[in-house]
């Protein structure tokens, strides 16, 4: 991890101009009405977890550029995870994929997270690549196979996910399956579904008391035809069908182009349904990209449904978020950092609307005004805020140039010999 | 209406090649294991209906061209729907639209319509646009307005619509609405569904015995930001919501770009919730444009799930099925006609898939020849077969040519002089 | 127009916490080594034209629902846009559309924009749509019709659209056809083109000495199926052909979902064919919303591209900007001042980029810092920046608020009455 | 390769209903005017090539699930090839992809070639991977990069191509890069673009007499923020600036959602610049899902323009045509000679266009008919004809079952051992 004192350093530098936004930050509140001491209370419990395969370079089905230090095992992972946790402090736990992060010592694995100051968020099965050496394959689907054996395959395998989940502290299984075609006419689009819902039936009910199921859809990648849970109206049903353990996730990238994703939130909480996100931003399909980084406004939105519906006393408690990002061209480590705290940030704008004005705006029908109610927010400059609270909490003020300063990635860049092959793989 | 002697005259001349052709299809069907006759039989009884507003001319916002002989009244729309039917037999009732097609004397539009060989099909309520003299507009709004008012005067528009729809022999309810918003923040996006929902319970409340209520979703256009039954999705929450006499309708053309129309299609039957069609076609938005005009092979791909459906016996034998569509440049009783003919033969072809291969290939997960069994059926040329259908019916074996040879256009232009504006409107 | 006084008042209400704001302001820029004196000079020379047309409430092919005041004449229009640019002062352009804004005294019209402080932008001609009495029609093409006839009258049209604009001190014409087609087939896709071309030159030939064509592509609307100036291509194409006088207009809601604006300006840029912009912001399709409503980065980085070929002296000095919007649930008036200051803002971050940063993160591939570089503009709070330089030029620091309170609409509403029939139309 | 004598049984086999399609097909001719025989020559002529890396088994980033047999060299590869073409019999040439073809015998690969009754098509650089042992990395862009020697090491990798390509008897480079940007800012969207010109210069200057540069746009992926050649119009762009030389190549599945791919092809008709195609069939994205499998009438409409250009004479004779397909569930043997057949059918349903009926229809705005000339041809079933002209060229009345019964896949699955690893990859 990084030197506290190379931290507070680094603070000491920039603390002067925080506290100056900080002030500018009040007065605007202050003559809006606002109470800028509730928003930062609330913005300091705000919270995301990093997943355990980003801390590593992503890549395309064209190739992967992997860059010096890359973590080779969960241990490292955690390490890397600990550091973006040590300058952000809204990151305090990790999300583990399995078999990726297999490990014989779960408890080992626990107390090494705890050493770290991280916990353990939802766990992740992966039913969407073979494993070498293994007897059935997940070419033709996982859950929803024609075959029964290999539907019980994929079955065990999350129930192996949930047993490692809970002796890590996991409260949470996420379910993303790569299930679908990409012919017309390649399977049964009605009995697929049905064999989803069968199978993950026996998943739920192996799952522990207090955990959750989460349901993630996504439109298409890798099947290009159809996806047997393709779209939010699936996942509702399936939900439904598996009862209250079993609730949907929400990744921002995999929804069709123009869909408004701000208003499926706000469904599902309607629906009772509303387990979790997978944090990201796009462009064009399931991108992957760094939250914020290209529709920033898009992800205030988001995050107002969110407060909007913690106001209404309607949105769960255990709400799990997680960022889902691949790093193809930046450092991992520093995109999860800015990723963690451009989504603190659209929560905090979103945390600083006017809720009087627009409900006012809004029973009135003055589309401009409430329009405009939820513009001046998202405008609103929080970054001292942000770097308040981070101070506050033992964090960095800048945790980028603090990052850079620090000499992290050249320390691991020796410490993690890369393997001898070289040539970042693809597959077109 | 069309004098039969001209259809008999006309379809002597176009006998022998449909003879032919009706042989050819024969024998395929034969090398391929199929009976032609159950085919045929089936096909005889499918059946969709006409918008009563689409024997008119439509428009976009930026203009409208109208032609000669447009209808100025419901009883012209009957007579122009009449024609239709008389040519391609599959197309016996109508559906229409209030206040649009209003009339004082609805048993005598029965009557009428009876008399033209027509029943009348699901009422459509019209809350997306103000009436002249109404002292409430629906300009934020209709059943979702925040205005009680408002949507009292929407509840009872569309419990108008269904007292006339029992006196015109109809069983079911079409509501769309144009609520929603074009900026974010103009509303509340869950408060507007629960609007939407407590409004369509007063109107289900008021359903007659064996009605049924269907429920139409848009992604977007008039509201450019948020709908309020915006997706599959929405409309599945609020037919739960509402029980067994609301059910969901899908228009070809409500979808965002990409999605798979036919798996939602699979997904409604699966929830029991599929209550019936808007059939047009599309390449960008909700273009209304011919059925199978622009994508053949997607209509028959939806067709395919309803025979799926049909065969496991999950269809609601009361699927309300129509054409919205808008004729924008071509005559709009030769689109309905040739549209009409389109469905069957998507409809036809989706009788001719070769099931028990086709589940033989998903079994085995051959997904080429799965597809190719699915590919073959859309090849197969079954004009000669729709043809002798109709025939059979005492319709037209080539309706484009014998209602152009009619004189029937010519006729109805003399008749019903254009208004004196000239100019076409439009609403930039 | 608004009593100076009602504005001097409503400014020295809001003049403190605009100068604490630009003081801020000034501390972040001393900061980040910007000069904001240099800022705040080009950004007081930014303008953006109003269209006509966009000061009425606009509407959709389902409907309009006016508001009181509307505007009955093109003197009305002008009125209504002084008020706009007495406000917010980047505004002193009006663009007129004929016919809609015909009159037979164009040197008196150009006098009463003198008085009103407004000059003419381009002109803009209308030929998808049939004017009451004309003999020939629009319904299957203007300028690329097959009927010679249809496409004389069209150029003619256009012809006489530049004479008007000649007489009002215009210099530019902008094209803008709705022609194409809902049918695959219905014209041949290349000999429309051809025709487009031939057309056009005999448009551009007449266009007086300093004057600019400025061609509008639309990816689709009113075509459904294909528009024979789809894209920036075939519009780059055009202007290629047209020679020097033609230029290609960006209209930020023509293109396919998920397309990369700012990049196709780069693009033009680079061809040298880059003439102006129609700005406004969407969702879906060419939903005409309010500048910065929807995708406010998008805005910004489409602005940043301005800005960066400004510095490498790339960019056309008579670039012709717009704000084509239909303002359907607003306030006209209120939505085009608001977008102004939305388009001013965007422009105002873009001139905020470090660029040394900026570059020397690209050199080195530091792809994090580059983007966070932009970012980092984009989040700069330029309010009391905008509001300080409209107070200088004349303007009001808060314009919405100094026109509500102006009493404006009402006043208008009282002097303006609406025509009796009441209904909004619509087309279906 | 496989046995004439076993492709001779099944023929003999399939004989007699394939010569009573053609027969039941010469019947429609008759009917409609349209000589049969001139469609079956100018389809006997139609060919398309093979890709190299096609006749393996494709993947994606998430997982690649091989079968047995894979090909493990380029002359397995090209043994596969002379399966299809000896089945097919349109498929005359392979298209190879360096350094993945890399051999040091190329004289010996071209006799190899020869021998098996295959020519080499274009050539294709990978400067979207890092090869083993490479010294300089296009993580960060190839042709495009900041960085001079990466551009000239880019550069001599696309000559080295050319010098392959032109031992093997190519006449053409297609270049398709992979440079772009996954974040705002990350580059300059107008530097990058001239660097590939200046980049793009250097290869053409170094192509031998009478060979062809095919610049190869994609909207999107492995870069999702922005793509250097992103569109047909930059494409075009860079085609003008590079010279006669140079021309575009349109993938199908390269271009955003909802945009009229035919129309781009008659629009680089028109400019002289179209150079190519790479066929395959989308629903989302690049998703290089077999030819005709998802969008069969896009295709037909395809291969519309290209009749109608030949019929004008504004076809190049030399087009490059290739399938550009991922096999990812199906056989790749089989998925390509399906596809070849799919593009081979939509061409001679193309052929079968009633031009001089069309023309009339289009002259006179006669939408419905016109549409309706182009869908009957698309409706004729021409698989006898297809047939017919295969085997007449000595390949397979039914290719697939011909191949099936082969034993082929057996054969070579024994003769090709995979490789111990087991798992298939995949880069999340």
């Amino acid at each position: 991890m990084i030197d506290p004192d190379h931290i507070d350093g680094q603070n000491t530098h920039d603390e002067a101009h925080v506290l100056e936004g900080l002030d500018h930050l009040r007065r605007q509140c202050e003559r809006r009405g606002l109470d800028l001491d509730v928003v930062r209370q609330r913005l300091a419990r705000f919270e995301v977890a990093i997943p355990s395969w980003g801390v590593g370079t992503g890549g395309t089905r064209f190739a992967r550029f992997p860059q010096a230090g890359e973590p080779r095992s969960v241990h490292e992972k955690l390490a890397d995870c600990a550091v973006i946790q040590q300058l952000v402090r809204c990151t305090p736990r990790v999300s583990l994929h399995f078999p990726w992060d297999h490990t014989d010592d779960l408890a080992g694995l626990r107390e090494e997270g705890e050493a770290l100051g991280l916990g353990f968020d939802a766990v992740n099965s992966n039913t969407f690549q073979d494993q070498p050496g293994a007897s059935l394959s997940y070419k033709f689907g996982s859950l929803t196979h024609t075959d029964a054996a290999v539907r019980r395959a994929a079955i065990e395998h999350n129930l192996a996910c949930v047993e490692a989940g809970v002796a890590l502290g996991s409260r949470a299984l996420t379910v993303w399956i790569a299930d679908g075609t990409n012919f017309p006419g390649q399977q049964d689009l009605s009995r697929s579904f049905e064999r989803y819902l069968e199978s993950m039936e026996a998943i739920v009910a192996g799952l522990p008391e207090g955990w959750m199921a989460l349901l993630e859809h996504k439109l298409y990648e890798p099947a290009f035809y159809s996806t047997v849970v393709s779209d939010w109206g699936s996942s509702l049903l399936a939900a439904q069908h598996l009862g209250p353990r079993a609730r949907c996730l929400v990744d921002l990238g995999h929804h069709a182009p123009t869909v408004n994703i701000e208003q499926i939130v706000a469904r599902l909480v309607h629906a009772g349904k509303l387990g979790g996100f997978h944090f990201n931003d796009s462009k064009y399909g399931d991108d992957d990209l760094d939250a914020g980084s290209i529709q920033p406004f898009q992800l205030f939105l988001v995050c107002h449904e969110l407060v909007q519906a913690e106001r209404r006393g309607a949105l769960p408690t255990d709400l799990a978020t997680m960022m889902d990002q691949s790093h193809n061209v930046t450092d991992p480590l520093e995109s999860l950092m800015l990723s963690a705290v451009a989504l603190q940030r659209a929560f905090a704008q979103a945390l600083l609307v006017d809720h009087a004005a627009l409900e006012a705006a809004q029973q009135s029908n003055d589309a401009l005004v409430a329009a405009e109610v939820l513009r001046q927010a998202f405008r609103t400059d929080v970054d001292a805020l942000l770097a308040s609270v981070r101070q506050e909490q033992g964090g960095a003020l800048d945790p980028l140039s603090t990052y850079r300063t620090s000499g992290y990635r050249a320390r691991i860049a020796a410490e993690r010999p890369a393997p001898a092959s070289g040539g970042g793989g693809g597959i077109v």
